[in-house]
């Protein structure tokens, strides 16, 4: 299948176009929405995001991902092969975290240019198509890039910031889950969180984090709204650990 | 086909994360958003809703329903057999409007766990695996439960609240708009609204009452928003039906 | 493919209903949501956009198209075959500035009425059923109509409106872009807009015009929101175009 990972919103034409130009070019792939609210302009928290998503995909599945400030400018066009599975998208550390993962990974950089290329544009003219070519197992005209030279490869293995808010206000960190144990707290906004397996173990409206379904640690309040009450949103650095025990 | 009925909000990788699920375990069955803004945590607006928009689908369809504010505690995993359709979801009451509705029923619960069985992702773990086999017309290990047993069973045929209110601002309720006649009135916050056939019957800017699309009473204004004139939202429950002549 | 173009929002039943019966009566045509958050109740606006969206398509698309406030009332229902892509929707101006672009293009009034047809939702009752059949090339019961018949006919060639804004912002107008010269400004809200290639060509905070990747005028601040900043919404008429050197 081919999963779009997108900043796009839910509702315009962008995603639409998109999907038009994967199902006109790969016949018969399924082609899936995987999230159309990813980090807007925000490369480094949706790098995190996509690492954390991508791993529960068939290794044939190939991510069209676009969070892409950069559009139109100098930066590459990227096709990652990491653990059988395909991610394309722009040079800007954007598949940086699911290289990092992954056992086996190769960057390549997309040379393959389309007729036509706008210049704000390149999740329609350039990356669909590539991403149907490497859907149908076609070869992509490309040069091999070394892992040093892909923007993102300084980044930190996990990020202590806040990555996603979802619709319910919870928000979701760049830090694995098991980088931390029960007794460990999280800061935010100078509040000091204690650890709760599900949401029914905090009491009503207590905030608390918890590792969430894709590994992640994520900060929440019980029948309440977390993003709220702490003013958070993707990006907000004011995330602090406090290791009860020394870890690692 | 399988059909997505969730609170996940249109956008983020709730959604998108089963409807993976959905396309890798039943290749080639279509998969649809039927919504995704299902009344939040409110288990018994949404199955009048769900209820309401079931009837259509082609009795071979697998509904997935998600709306599970209980996620993660002891609650029931249940499959729905109804009329020849298959509803799958949480034993909170939302699939029972459903039954209550159908000609032939039966209740199953779910004794199947996958391998990993994430605390607050059942949608992707395990209900999304389950509509799968159901799709390909696999058998789920499960044990038969009597209706009386099922969460939701003492709840009314038809629901005096407001169960969507939609993005123009519509109101729908949980009646069934054969239980009144074009004479009856229904009241909300203390207005007393009349009958209209169309939007186009009633004067601009007037409030009014109608027979929606999927056959339930909606309270609706010609060019304007009902939900911000009278302050409603699903889960309202301010809603009076004064009936012109006894009926049933 | 079939692709749904309407103002029915992303989230909710309207687009998933609609969604079902296309799946369901065109069996193996994949169907996409081109976009769902079309101008609501601008038929007008939302014909430009439309026209500007279509041109990419395969030739053997067909689109649903649904804004269409005059719903229930007399208006007509139509299918529009342009350039070998078939529109279906409703007589009230949303097809007519793609038959309007078209080298080649005929006008049908749909005839065919459902067993079942509600009053409140005929992109699920009739719009839908009908681009199906189209979409599986079966005859559909209808009559020829002279483009002279439908509404839409007397519009201009490019409309001096914001017809979309999306949600970074960005203010789309009806003006195709190659009407306008680099040294052309486009005026909005009392400020004069100079041309700027990308946003990366314009200051940080910067106001400016482009052309964007559907070829039209498009009215936006880099890194910032122009919609805020201006106060625009589809609709907004306040646009002027001042030509530098007289073009055609």
């Amino acid at each position: 299948m081919i999963a779009m990972f997108t900043d796009f919103g839910p509702a315009g034409p962008y995603a639409g176009q998109m999907e038009a130009v994967l199902v006109r070019d790969a016949p018969g792939v399924p082609v899936i929405s995987l999230m159309h609210d990813a980090p807007a302009f925000q490369p480094m928290a949706a790098a995190y995001l996509l690492a954390a998503l991508a791993n529960d995909f068939p290794t044939d599945s190939v991510f069209c991902c676009v969070v892409d400030p950069g559009v139109g400018g100098a930066r590459k066009a990227l096709a990652l092969q990491a653990d059988g599975r395909w991610f394309v998208g722009p040079d800007n550390g954007l598949l940086a975290i699911v290289a990092r993962r992954a056992a086996r990974s190769a960057w390549h950089e997309i040379t393959w240019r389309p007729e036509r290329l706008s210049a704000s544009f390149h999740a329609r003219d350039l990356f669909a198509p590539v991403a149907a070519m490497l859907a149908r197992g076609e070869d992509v005209p490309d040069r091999p890039l070394p892992a040093s030279a892909v923007a993102g490869n300084d980044w930190p293995d996990d990020l202590t910031q806040v990555i996603y808010v979802d619709c319910f206000g919870n928000a979701m960190t760049g830090v694995r889950a098991d980088r931390l144990s029960p007794e460990d707290t999280v800061g935010i906004a100078g509040k000091r969180l204690e650890y709760a397996r599900t949401f029914s173990e905090a009491g009503e409206g207590e905030a608390f984090w918890y590792a969430n379904a894709v590994g992640m640690v994520e900060i929440a309040v019980n029948q309440g709204n977390a993003a709220d009450r702490f003013g958070l949103k993707a990006g907000d650095s004011r995330l602090r650990l406090a290791f009860h025990t020394e870890k690692r």
